[in-house]
């Protein structure tokens, strides 16, 4: 007996097993899965989408005030149910306690996180996506879809490198060349990035057949080094503590320089660390410089970076997840200066090129780097074939370049000129503001388009002006402000928010609680700005001093 | 000057620079943004895309026949426009260019890959989970979707191991446990099981502080070990090639063991290579047991892998990417006895659970195996925290744990069962119809859902009754095939991948090019599967013998 469609389509919420006998279980997946006979159960479940989706978008607020203790306790069924849900009431749930209780990231006044909202085209791109249902790891599952990519990579490429046209019309669809990887995340573009610098640097040579066959110890023997680092600023992302632990380098191998008050790598500390490795034997795998710090947003300098491992002639990566795509502005492209003589660079699709989640990238500057990661197997990755999962850390992985490819040509270069523009904008309206207001301390300058800066709760606020705060001062303070950007945080109106920032005053090492804004969001006015602060200075003034 | 909604609407192909001046290029971007202004472009584009999806997926072909030389044709182009395109022409362009070169992989008759149809609510879902724009690393930006994610994990996580209520009741929202992780696709699933077995049984002891603060070559020394492999099948994925190499322990020493002629694990090699690696002094990260090798399909004997493994108190990962969801099938799931004593399991959702691409996941025995891996960092993934990104490989990614939700109640265990048991079904009526007709060699007896077997060219069909076949007939053998299933692939008609395996024939190796079905797909008939059978001996009989 087949299910009829109405049946499906009843509003009725009947308990599952009523409307799915386990006899017709067979009939009723066969349905889900056809594509004429499921188009019924789509439509539907578009049309609820639909709302769910506008009604999300259009929140003003950043976040439900609801306790996270009440929302967890929807989420306790660890039994997966024996006969399908009636998906209707599935997706009525899946409203009220998912996405009635997510992130409104495209909210204009949630500006802490590197989330925002996105070009209209992506919502049904993602559809179109998952119904062609290719897979980017090998040709025969990714067509056309392959070349896609390698033309999305290389128009990247190029705006990073502007190499010759002679060079990308080599290149660009050459299956012996790697211009760059697309991946799930900034952090497993940097990972792939350490990875080919490792492999590179400790290949085969004589009787020895590489890292990769022989393996760390083996290859720090050979080349009669006693350890093998990495070097960046003291603000490189947690990701390369996972590079490092991963690869077998060791955290401690990690070498975290000091940053200036501006937080950008101190240079002569940098070519100081460098001199220190050789002198110890160390192998430096790469020099990591940092285009948009996590932290705060500022940009290392990068031509002077470029300098060091050039002199050195070690490999040169950029983690520019977040600030690469500022080399769109022609009035701050400078900042980026040298990132053209990286020999790998990090960018996320999903922080500033405003394409959703699920989207890193890592670019080569030569070509056939990629090749010291290579991998074949008997079912697929054939050598000379266009497979894009023989030279990547994954596998199986969708077909996102489509995303990337639309952001560039439907956004364009003038387009993504004026967000990043427009971000740092109002950033600098944001600090002006901070900088105003007797409530707040403005912690550092902004490089770009992150923001830190303190509340000062009013009996410190001249002790602070004349700089003469004691170590118990600020403890205080930094008490205050992570209660003030909890308290926010479920309050829900707005959102910023956090992070801890090292500062030397008096000689010593002061840790300093520091608000994180974050303006990336093209819906983001200046009057949001200043409801946000204004929200913080509401809050602030129910908070008990007892902090 | 804003550009007015019918303006952006016009199907009027004019060039970019015509219909968005570099004047009104902010009001364009923020149009786009915007959740009410943008809908009309949304809508439009969504037409588009149901249009397309459509065409798509009732298309009964594997593939077009173009060549892949025609449609690199197509993308060549390196150079970002300055303004944006027009969405519309974009939109045509994708379809022409991408979608209709994109292969079928939901077609009945494209039975050579692991990708397959996938039911209809995977397409709105995918709509509202880019609308919602979860970053799953933290819950400042995931709040319920974290909930959400550690429910469907341990959902499955019940599945595989099956603890009691109150271990459940314990660990589901606990934020010290971690039951398992969701990542981009099984590679990252294995690699992360290996690294949290590598990271557990070189941890810090006595001064020793662990491998992942000291390194790869102070742990081999401080526990005296020569070296660290890991032990598995002949069979291993590739990922574990991508593992060993970026852990830093060589290619060299992941061992494979031979398998028997069913391709399962040859359990007497497996203990030698075991008590070889010992008296070699070599520590054994991890034994790797296959549920469902990508190559055949087979399963392990998981049992006895776990037997050794627990006698020698080595960390026991089964690789179920494929097989895992054999376990919804009553009638099958005695294949995978066994895998309830892993300490990790790798399973992917979008193999058998009929997901999009892009979910892997891994589970762990012991729900605080993960903290061996574990990292922090100031601005977020605080200690104590439901940041999901502490513990994992991966940082920002998307809210695929909705799909995952969503597929094990709308589909449900019996659903589940059902697609397992037909595909298994249908794959045994295609060893059978293989092994009667002349113009077919049965390579091995499938174990699940992938079948092995190649076509024997009529004047060698009597050599291969009688087993009398030469080395240098089973290379024109072996020719013949792979041009048989070259031509196939590009004809388009229906698709069949091909693989190489090794067999002993008169003690020697010989490699064997076989043809290899994955029949997974619930639109897949009978019928179907006597039409790709018949389409390659049509195609068949146009190869010239020369080959």
């Amino acid at each position: 007996m087949t299910l009829s469609e109405k049946e499906i389509l009843s509003k009725k919420n009947l308990p599952p097993s009523e409307k799915v006998l386990s006899t017709e279980i067979g009939e009723y997946v066969k349905q889900i899965f056809a594509p004429i006979q499921g188009k019924s159960i789509e439509t539907r479940i578009d049309e609820m989408v639909e709302d769910f989706s506008q009604d999300f978008l259009i929140a003003d607020s950043a976040n439900t005030n609801v306790d996270i203790e009440c929302i967890v306790k929807n989420f306790g069924d660890t039994k997966i149910p024996a006969q399908p849900t009636n998906f209707e009431s599935y997706f009525q749930s899946l409203n009220e306690n998912v996405v009635a209780h997510s992130i409104h990231t495209s909210a204009p006044q949630f500006i802490g996180h590197m989330t925002s909202a996105l070009p209209a085209f992506v919502r049904p791109l993602a559809k179109l996506m998952t119904a062609m249902n290719q897979n980017a790891v090998k040709i025969e599952t990714a067509k056309a879809l392959s070349f896609c990519e390698r033309e999305a990579l290389a128009m990247m490429h190029r705006q990073i490198y502007n190499l010759s046209d002679n060079f990308y019309a080599q290149h660009i669809q050459n299956n012996q060349s790697t211009l760059g990887i697309l991946v799930s995340g900034g952090t497993t573009a940097n990972i792939t990035a350490l990875w080919c610098a490792r492999n590179k640097s400790l290949g085969a040579k004589n009787e020895f057949l590489g890292i990769e066959k022989e393996g760390l110890s083996a290859a720090l023997n050979f080349y009669g080094y006693k350890g093998a680092v990495v070097i960046g600023s003291e603000l490189m992302h947690f990701s390369f503590d996972k590079a490092a632990d991963l690869m077998g380098i060791s955290t401690k191998n990690l070498m975290r320089v000091p940053v200036d008050s501006n937080n950008r790598v101190n240079i002569k500390a940098l070519r100081q660390a460098v001199a220190d490795c050789r002198q110890q034997n160390l192998h430096i795998i790469a020099i990591v410089g940092i285009a948009g710090t996590t932290d705060s947003g500022s940009v290392d300098p990068l031509e002077e970076i470029a300098e060091i491992a050039q002199e050195n002639n070690i490999h040169f990566h950029v983690d520019a997840a977040w600030g690469g795509p500022v080399i769109f502005s022609r009035k701050y492209q400078h900042k980026l200066a040298g990132i053209e003589k990286a020999d790998s660079v990090t960018i996320d699709g999903h922080k500033q090129l405003y394409l959703p989640m699920g989207i890193g990238m890592v670019f080569f500057r030569n070509p056939h780097l990629a090749s010291s990661i290579e991998k074949q197997a008997s079912y697929t990755m054939r050598k000379g074939s266009f497979d894009l999962g023989k030279r990547a850390l994954e596998g199986s992985r969708p077909g996102m370049a489509l995303f990337l490819h639309a952001g560039l040509k439907l956004i364009g270069l003038n387009g993504y000129e004026f967000l990043i523009d427009e971000g740092i904008r109002k950033t600098q309206y944001m600090a002006a503001q901070v900088a105003a207001m007797p409530e707040f301390e403005l912690l550092a300058d902004p490089d770009t388009n992150l923001l830190l800066y303190r509340y000062i709760p009013e009996q410190f606020r001249e002790i602070v002006a004349n700089k003469k705060l004691s170590e118990t001062d600020n403890q205080l303070i930094n008490n205050f402000n992570e209660t003030l950007q909890k308290m926010q945080r479920q309050i829900g109106r707005t959102f910023i928010s956090r992070t801890t920032k090292t500062t030397i005053s008096l000689g010593k090492e002061i840790p300093v609680i520091a608000m994180r804004a974050v303006i990336a969001n093209p819906l983001t006015t200046e009057a949001d700005i200043d409801a946000v602060l204004n929200d913080q200075i509401q809050i602030a003034s129910e908070i008990s001093i007892a902090y």
